[in-house]
């Protein structure tokens, strides 16, 4: 049996071993938040990338209203995000389309602050994506409107589905002897941001029509239509190829629990690796077509690299990451070829 | 009584404990030096967005002297928090007007240097803010002066009476039977650097006049000068709503206490919140009373909206930061449509 | 004796604290992950910086030549680092000349990741420097493959020496008596990053010669090319200085380690006090020689700063960075006005 001052040292031991827990709890949760904030001030500031990316690659004339359009839509996508947006991705408790509750953020917990700032940023990217394939000829209403609908409702709805646990992606298809049969995984947003962000602008594309000009009234062939500033364009590309590393990487979430910390920069390095040999894959595809280098196209070459990475990019191999790379080279070139070669005769 | 088997388990026990305890401590007050510099470059590179939203406000003949002086501000300003400010600020033991030691950061304990590093960054904020309110008439030598003033002496003894415990507006008003009646807060500095600088602006704009030509010589109507280039003024835009987020966000100086993620998120996510806001109502406000969408106004009422949070970005809710960045915007636009009406007869 | 229940509350108190002390390792192996990725993704947004400043440098006809150099170079020094350079770096065993395992990246450690993009980043780094010495005259095919031996061969293998622990500098001289002579120290690469890069440039420009017209033709004398954008050099120089501070404060590679947050701070504290001094020092001084103050030199002399505390940033006294950041500046101006007095007649 214990003497009184063994019984008293083991207690003081059991006292101070949970104050340590807690005090270690306390600091996991704030270097995650801490992670999460900062990830996502530099993931905001990649709207700065898509304005100056879009506004280079216009004419001079429309570089006001291409930026003023890119400035808005984050703007006017928080205000979304923030009445509609959460509620309807993470609201609890949710069924397997949209969530149902934190309308305007009521009754949200203080510690979801993080997630929710890093997941709002992540709905302005989708949004903001769209602006450049609607450059020249949007009108301004209809872009705000479209910013609105895109971050409140649409990118929130579709983030539920493979994001949220009980989203219908995220769930999977179980056969009927109840084994999973699949399951959708994307951790970094290749699909969830920018197929959704990808297909908004392609259906506006589509139901806006080319630019005026853009094709040879009489026969129909398509005409360039170059745009105005080379530095824009490599300062909003710079500025991705920033801004896309702490997208990649911090799509982890957090940072605090074993191997986080391999695993984020796993997906930093295959983010370089992938858009690195995507850039060079077009300079050398380029040059073969053409008979000088493009810049413009390199840049697009390396976004490609990095978006088509997105989905894997916390689990692929180095040499995975080259070989996605060269393959999101070669489909941007070819869609690209196939745009230039378009013609509409009407 | 334990054996003495037990006793040595015990003793190791304790031990381990206490070395554990040691290393939680050391990682904390690392995390909060981490903290503490990531936060402090994101918000250094504002100067650079105070720099491009001026330089692309004024006359591009101008352009060259604008940004000479952004980029020297900050230059002379921490050669003169180096040796002046820190000391007024945050000097031992100082009294409830200005602090009195570490001149040029003389025994200074190393601990203290994440904390000086970050606000260094703000004392230099504050001085920036002054350069666009002087811009196109300011004599550079008397800017260079300026500078090395509000850097070293005026923001430092500012900032010593809100944010030292032993300032005068820290230490509040008390009533003759022993309670607190009044207890300056001011979480980021919406006083202590806003406005200190926009007061400091007002004062050299009022000793200074107006520009050569901003009022017609012979009605005394207010004239127009328009800035030369919206992509500049743009960049700037985009810089510092980047830097905001970091400069609104770190103000709680620590990370891994209890609750300072959650804190940390409030303030970042009140700021956007308010930024978008004000950004969103000055749109519309410029749209009622001009023909046109005003790209500049926009981003002016989205800064509007984050210096108005500033203060209260930690504990105020989600739709209290919305109604902030609403007057904010009103305010903002109130007092530019002010300046326009005005009339200077002579 | 201890009781059954004493004997299983301590052996309870053990495995509580072995979880708890695993906890705390991989929380600390995870901060010090988060801090160098943080840091690298700042230090890559530094080829923005080292592109603008270029581009602004050099006459407006050049500008999109410069611009995909630059954005090429840290893509294919990303290949080149992938498959040769860290493999020669940091490759185990190896020997005092360099490493040779993980050719690709094969068999390396997940744990290793985020020190290997780190690592990578400074490369990227080291390259990009030359390309600003062999603007308006270098080849681009040959640019390329300058850019892939620089990164993949020639400054691993001097990172090696210096910052391998088996590397001849790094293990520096012994005395026959056995005690250590000299010892090679570079915190944040002002010889490994820097002197490489510099000796590289200036090879590469005394081979390729001056640029045409840059000397009379009938007199030899030197003739000013004066750069185009004012704007652009500005904007290259804000993004540097945004960069050095995590290039030099990264430098620690680890943040949890007792004082581990002090070092960090001191050696951003120091690149600003050292930056801030030469830019100042170099504004004054342009100005004895000159009629006017220069923006372009005021930034150079702050860069020149930035780059000489590299080495010692991390020990060195505030006062110290401000002499380094004095004597940094004359000798740029030392140099600069040299090449202008040089005259070539041949």
């Amino acid at each position: 049996m214990a003497t009184p001052g063994e019984l008293a040292a083991l207690l003081n031991i059991t006292q101070e071993l949970d104050g340590l827990k807690t005090s270690v709890a306390a600091t996991n949760a704030s270097v995650d938040a801490f992670f999460l904030c900062t990830m996502a001030i530099v993931i905001y500031f990649m709207q700065c990338g898509f304005a100056f990316l879009e506004a280079g690659a216009v004419r001079s004339k429309h570089t006001t209203n291409i930026l003023i359009k890119n400035i808005l839509d984050s703007f006017i996508g928080c205000i979304a995000y923030y009445i509609f947006g959460w509620a309807l991705a993470f609201g609890e408790p949710g069924n397997a389309f949209c969530g149902n509750s934190f309308w305007a953020m009521a009754q949200l917990s203080d510690s979801k602050l993080p997630l929710w700032f890093f997941q709002f940023v992540f709905a302005a990217t989708s949004a903001t994506i769209v602006s450049g394939a609607l450059a020249e000829r949007c009108d301004f209403i209809a872009y705000v409107v479209y910013s609105f609908l895109l971050t409140g409702f649409v990118y929130p709805i579709v983030s539920h589905w493979a994001w949220n646990p009980i989203g219908w992606l995220a769930v999977g298809l179980t056969a009927q002897n109840g084994t999973l049969v699949s399951h959708y995984k994307d951790f970094a947003g290749s699909g969830v941001v920018h197929i959704t962000g990808g297909t908004a602008a392609l259906v506006a594309a589509a139901l806006l029509g080319p630019r005026i000009n853009r094709f040879d009234p009489e026969t129909g062939e398509s005409r360039a239509i170059p745009g105005h500033s080379v530095p824009l364009v490599s300062l909003g590309g710079f500025v991705l190829f920033f801004g896309f590393l702490a997208f990649n990487g911090g799509s982890q979430l957090h940072i605090q629990q074993a191997n986080d910390g391999a695993v984020v920069a796993n997906a930093m390095v295959n983010t370089v690796l992938s858009g690195s040999t995507g850039a060079f894959t077009t300079l050398l595809l380029t040059r073969l077509l053409r008979p000088h280098w493009s810049l413009l196209r390199t840049i697009n070459g390396g976004l490609a690299g990095m978006v088509a990475i997105c989905a894997g990019c916390n689990v692929l191999y180095p040499w995975g990451a080259c070989v996605m790379g060269f393959f999101a080279a070669g489909s941007y070139m070819a869609w690209s070829e196939l745009v230039l070669a378009m013609r509409i005769d009407d």
